[in-house]
């Protein structure tokens, strides 16, 4: 059993973070940013609804909501003033920064629409005056903190110990949707407040599916199975893989199983502050490319996780950004072969100040089952 | 038990829906349109993948995926050209509309970002040749086609039949997010494919956050407790919530509850072709006020539903949307009053040629239960 989170992230936190963004905006000259992304909501003020927008000046930080989540957004709020408004959020922010004369204002670009954008700028007293703010929120959300670890931690923990229990029904004539199922049940039983993503089970050649969902195929003997699965808790995701072969496998089975485990073993060694994304990608696209399987990986390496399951960085070919403590990231390589089936293999790892550290510990050598 | 759904829609519902998509393009002289919402994907080709651009021109349709989704867009789409691309899915758009010569190119002003925007446009020789499509495939959503009322129908058949299986366990002591659980794995056992949203068990004083999560509270006697859940079959989704009070309700509690009750048959009532959305809310609304509850009715009488939990149109004040026949609505008036709890009625209702149909037709008479 798990220790329920809180909602109620501690002020201090929230501040912080509050603070950090304020010193980027500063430097850039921006005394205001709007942020309507509910995840940079939550990060930013502790509020969970799924709608809202804010507007963070140097001195300000103001939420509004629509009515439905008033007591919630009074409840859970930290750092901000909750304003409920029951015409369009975005314009009531818009006309709080005519209020205040704010005269460049930064957007977050990757998610405001187009149409949202044009009801901004329309609503702003004069023209140009929207700035994109690029990655500036998601620069902050790229380094964890204590808090943000101490969940990712908790909901990976949480996914190990449900996968764990799950394989035990992995049996030839079970059904791949009831295994996910099983798996959603559990995870919410100890505590998730749901899965990070689609629960994925597949079995035989839809393994081959990088992205299978589970369907009413029951597994057979002498099939690879993926497992794809991540709880959610306290807003954070965890995000794991693991394949099993029902039966004894063949020598090219076993030979491919160890490649992919050797590829994500070279993954994880590379997840050190200081290295590159792309260098990560490259460590484990290389080791699949000694086996000469390197055409059958066709993902990238991993990727960020956090309150989003994809977040910075991509761990890709060619990417620059520096791993640095405080970094969540995926490591898992896969290949997938049409009528063979696929085998990929994931954990979540957290960069450190030295070692990397697996917060998936599970099995990887068990993986011949029933 | 429920017939597990097909994920290949047959073709000629695919086929026609371009054509009609075609048809409201030329009538607006729009050689193309630019598609990147999953959710259209999925409505204009059948492909379910989380990830795909598509172009629709007068003769052409193209989708295409990156290397994850390629076995599987094969296999599910219809009526369009699979094309597999390792470098951005927006830019290989972009290069085939320059092939086509391009002049006049539609995108979906309310999903594409304005940084999605910005790489279409500079992308696209010369410029001012984007033009915004509006709610044109939102347009055709809207009324839904044979394949999809058969979908809603049986996503909401089984979340009714969920319902009633785990109304017997709403008991004191039990704890609001087991219930959750125990509703979401009843969901998957027989078939959905997931929740269309975090599903709703909220208790006591805690029922007052029209949008509460599952917590870790105990159900006590003499609370209110509202369910909110839907399932997701075929891709197509359910919405009903219930509202039940264990024990013996004081006079004051039932009163509420019929004013709420009476107030949603006013609005199942009003759901007929040629209603528009705002009489429908007007309805529900001004039964409310009846009772003097109107201040405590935060939020719209309902809205759409499809592939979207919340699709057009939507059933607020003022709404002009001409109901027609195949429209998909939830009617779902409540109030929240801070302290005593909340009481939320809703169904799925289908707008026909004559009476209005309650997809999700569960007693809302026996509401005291423990």
């Amino acid at each position: 059993m798990f220790l329920p989170m809180s909602f109620h992230l501690e002020a201090e936190f929230i501040v912080a973070r509050q603070e950090r963004l304020r010193a980027l905006l500063g430097r850039r000259r921006l005394p205001f940013l709007i942020v309507s992304n509910p995840t940079d909501i939550f990060y930013l003020t502790g509020f969970r609804g799924s709608a809202g927008v804010m507007a963070i000046g140097s001195r300000d930080c103001v939420l509004w909501v629509d009515p439905r989540y008033t007591l919630q957004a009074r409840e859970q709020t930290r750092g901000a003033e909750v304003c409920e408004e029951r015409g369009g959020l975005l314009r009531a922010a818009v006309q709080w920064l005519r209020k205040k004369r704010a005269r460049r204002v930064a957007f977050e670009n990757s998610h405001l629409t187009y149409e949202q954008h044009i009801k901004v700028r329309q609503g702003l007293p004069g023209r140009g005056r929207l700035v994109p703010a690029g990655g500036l929120i998601e620069g902050l959300r790229y380094i964890k903190d204590e808090v943000e670890i101490r969940c990712i931690r908790e909901a990976c923990h949480l996914t190990a110990q449900v996968f764990k229990e799950v394989l035990r029904h992995a049996q030839p004539g079970v059904r791949e949707s009831d295994l996910a199922a099983e798996i959603e049940y559990r995870m919410r039983r100890k505590g998730a407040e749901g899965q990070a993503f689609e629960t994925i089970v597949a079995s035989g050649p839809r393994s081959a599916f990088p992205h299978a969902r589970p369907s009413s195929k029951l597994l057979r003997k002498h099939e690879l199975v993926i497992f794809d699965l991540g709880a959610i808790l306290g807003g954070y995701v965890a995000d794991m893989t693991r394949t099993v072969y029902l039966g004894n496998p063949s020598r090219r089975v076993r030979g491919l199983y160890d490649a992919v485990h050797r590829s994500q073993l070279r993954a994880i060694e590379r997840l050190r502050a200081g290295a590159s994304a792309g260098d990560v990608d490259e460590a484990a696209r290389s080791e699949l490319a000694r086996h000469g399987l390197a055409r059958y990986f066709t993902h990238s390496t991993g990727h960020g996780v956090g309150l989003d399951i994809h977040e910075r960085p991509r761990l890709g070919r060619g990417e620059g950004s520096a791993l640095q403590p405080g970094c969540v990231v995926t490591a898992e390589p896969g290949i997938y072969i049409e009528g063979l089936g696929g085998i990929r293999i994931e954990d979540t790892v957290l960069v450190g100040a030295s070692d990397p550290e697996v917060l998936t510990p599970v099995s990887k050598d068990a993986w011949f089952v029933a």
